[in-house]
Parts: structure tokens; C-alpha cells; sequence
């Protein structure tokens, strides 16, 4: 029987959510650790186990693999969801890394871990300009297109883990003035993405943390510099 | 028999360098159409042919596809450069999606473009001194260990492309202070990679771009701003 994967990161959704959502859809088994202090960073380089010297760690058919975009890649090609045809391949493949864009513009830890808490609010207004501007369209769109609830064909893939990530922060936190509510499509599928059996599981779990605030951006500060 | 595939860009080698080395390690003959003017690239938008707005484009197998990680991953699954084993597949996308890291915070068109010039020296101090702390280490190890002059195995994958796009960068420009050679397996990487047949034949082409200078800086920023 092989060893169950486990994760290595901070209290924090951040840069592994899209994988914890990724064995949370295929209701595999992990572990995880948190690393909360320093000095546990400074040991988990120290072993080798960090390749560019940096978190998130999935340790995982006896690799220690590092590199968000190649974790979640290598789990979409362990589990079978990146599609068959090169049409599903490529749509998948864009609309995953799409959505990974989408996180770089317009996720919270962003401006909560490194600006102080009088410039939020303006960040998080730039953000949701960004994501009705250049993300939500595209989505919206692909949904009502593909028409299963899924981004492409009737199953769950990595766009799908990667598209409920990023909309679940902007349905979640007030900051972003209910954008959502002008995407029907993009708000019906963060509903029927966290029915499925195994996501369902893991958000009602303590293991699901909640979206960044203060004591997360301090934390997280004091870990990692 | 197929279409070629078609890249559409700016003058430059930025952000679709990695799949044109792509397609010249496999000798895949493709056509490419430069973007020098902003009624273009607005043309391009106003056709549905960029999902999220942003340049570079690759037209294959009947796709539009966009994001240059879903570019890559897609040509190094469709040319067969991601492995075959657990172990091959998981390195492979570890050391593509960190080359590509490497080029985020080291190429040379983040501060071409963005900075004005009396800066640029320092942004290059800093970007050499990342390089070293962070990313030639473990590079100059695992070509050391790999010992066949690419990264895993003993052919070319999508995370050889995604180095030497990134090193012949530090190779070339005077402004990295001649930083490879203190790592000698990357550095006979980079001299390697080049005389790969088609490699040899695309870098020997009026199709590679030098590196980005002022001229490339002023057309990327009235292209797209």
C-alpha cells in the first residue's frame, strides 16, 4: 500500500489550497504539517526537502515536490483530471492556469500579509476591477457554455480546484462586494463544487482554514523572512 | 496532414521563448506573426482569440490557446517531453515550473521594460544574487548527478527548454557579471542545448531575438499599455 501524500505549509489556504481541493475532489487520504515558526523552515531547508528553498512541500510517491503549478500538475496526471482528447488537454491546461492568474491578481494574502491594513480596502477594489475586467467573463461563459457544472466535459479536473479556489475567497469575504452576484454561473458552481462528496468533507473539516486575516499575515510574516 | 502551429507575439523573446525552444528541440516547423502595434493586439481581443486578454497566442490543433505555462505543459505533452515514470514526470515538472520561478525574478525585460535605465544595473545585481542563492545550486547539482547534459533522463523535456531560456539569458547579457562561470554544469548545459540539431537551426535564425534592449523595451510598453 503506498504512503499517503503528505503536505508541509503554513495555517493558510494560500499556495497549496488548489491541491488540497485536488485530494479533497478525488477523496484521497492525506496528512499535513504546519510549519508555524521559523525555526521549523529553516529545518525543512536544512534536510533538503525544499528544492528552491521554499513552501509548499508534497512529499508525495517518494518525492519531496515543490512548485505549486507543478504539484497540482503532477496530481492532475496522477488522478486522471486533465482529460483525454488534446481539445479537452488544452482547454483544461488553459483554464487551469487561467485561474492561477486569476489568484495571482486578485487573491486576499496578497495585500494582508504584506501591506499594512489602512490600504485593504483599495487592494481589494483593484482586485475585484481585475477579476470583472479580464477573469469572471471568461468563466462565466465557459460554464454556461459547457453546461455540466464543470469547467470542461462532465467531470471534476485541476481548472475546476483551481476556478473554486480563487471564486471562493470572493464569495466568502465582504471585501469583495459580492461580485459574485453578477456571475450566476461562477455562483452556482462554487455552490454545486462544494457539494461534491469528498470537497464537501474537507470544507466542513478543521482542515479547511478560513480566509486570510491579521493573525495569519503575521504568522505567516514571522515563518517565512 | 495538420496546420503549423502559429505563435503570435511581440518582437521579443519574453514569454513564449520556452515553447519556441519547444518546437525547436523537436524540429517542429511553425509560423509566427509579431504584434508591434497596439490596433493589433486590440484587434486580436476584439476576435475572441485571447481568453484573458493577454498576449503570447498559440494557434494548434484548432485551439487558441493562451498562458504560457498551459502553452508549455500542453506542446510537452503533445511532443512527448514530460517523462514516463512517476519519479520522471514529478522531476520534470518540479524543474520546469522552477526555471520558470528562476526567470521571474531574473529576466532581463522586468526591468527593460518597467525601470528606467540608471536602475537597471542594480535590478540585475539583484536578480544574479537570486540566481545564486536560490536557483543555480540546485541546477548545477541535478545536471551534476543526471550526468547526461539534460535534467532527467537522456532527452530533451520541457524542463531543459525552460532553463536554457533562463540561463542563456545570464550567458549572454554583460550585466550578470559572468555568474555561470561558477557553475560549470550549467554553463556546458547552455553550450549543449545549443548545438541540439533543431536548437542549432532556431538559434542560428533570424527568428531568435537577442536579448531585450531599449528599442524592445519602448515597443512592449506602447504595445501593450
Amino acid at each position: 500500500m503506498e504512503d499517503k501524500p503528505k503536505i508541509t505549509y503554513l495555517r493558510g489556504r494560500a499556495f497549496v489550497e488548489v491541491s488540497r481541493l485536488i485530494f479533497a475532489a478525488k477523496d484521497i487520504e492525506i496528512e499535513e504539517e504546519y510549519t508555524t515558526t521559523k525555526a521549523h523552515f529553516e529545518k525543512l531547508r536544512a534536510d533538503g526537502k525544499l528544492m528552491f528553498m521554499q513552501l509548499p512541500l508534497i512529499e508525495i510517491d517518494g518525492m519531496c515536490l515543490v512548485e505549486s503549478h507543478a504539484q497540482e500538475n503532477y496530481l492532475g496526471w496522477k488522478y486522471d483530471m486533465l482529460g483525454t482528447t488534446k481539445e479537452e488537454r488544452g482547454h483544461i491546461l488553459m483554464l487551469y492556469e487561467g485561474a492561477r492568474s486569476f489568484h495571482d491578481v486578485a487573491q486576499p494574502a496578497r495585500w494582508i500579509v504584506f501591506q499594512p491594513e489602512e490600504k485593504w480596502s483599495s487592494f481589494a477594489k483593484e482586485a475585484t476591477e481585475k477579476a470583472r475586467k479580464r477573469y469572471l467573463p471568461p468563466y462565466e461563459k465557459t460554464l454556461a457554455e459547457n453546461g455540466t457544472g464543470f469547467l470542461v466535459g462532465d467531470s471534476v479536473t485541476i481548472a475546476d480546484c483551481a476556478l473554486f479556489n480563487i471564486l471562493s475567497y470572493l464569495d466568502e469575504m465582504a471585501c469583495y462586494d459580492n461580485v459574485l452576484n453578477d456571475y450566476p454561473h461562477c455562483k452556482a458552481f462554487v455552490g454545486k463544487f462544494s457539494e461534491l462528496p469528498g470537497v464537501k468533507k474537507y470544507l466542513d473539516s478543521p482542515r479547511r482554514f478560513p480566509p486570510p486575516d491579521v493573525a495569519y499575515g503575521k504568522e505567516a510574516l514571522a515563518v517565512l523572512f
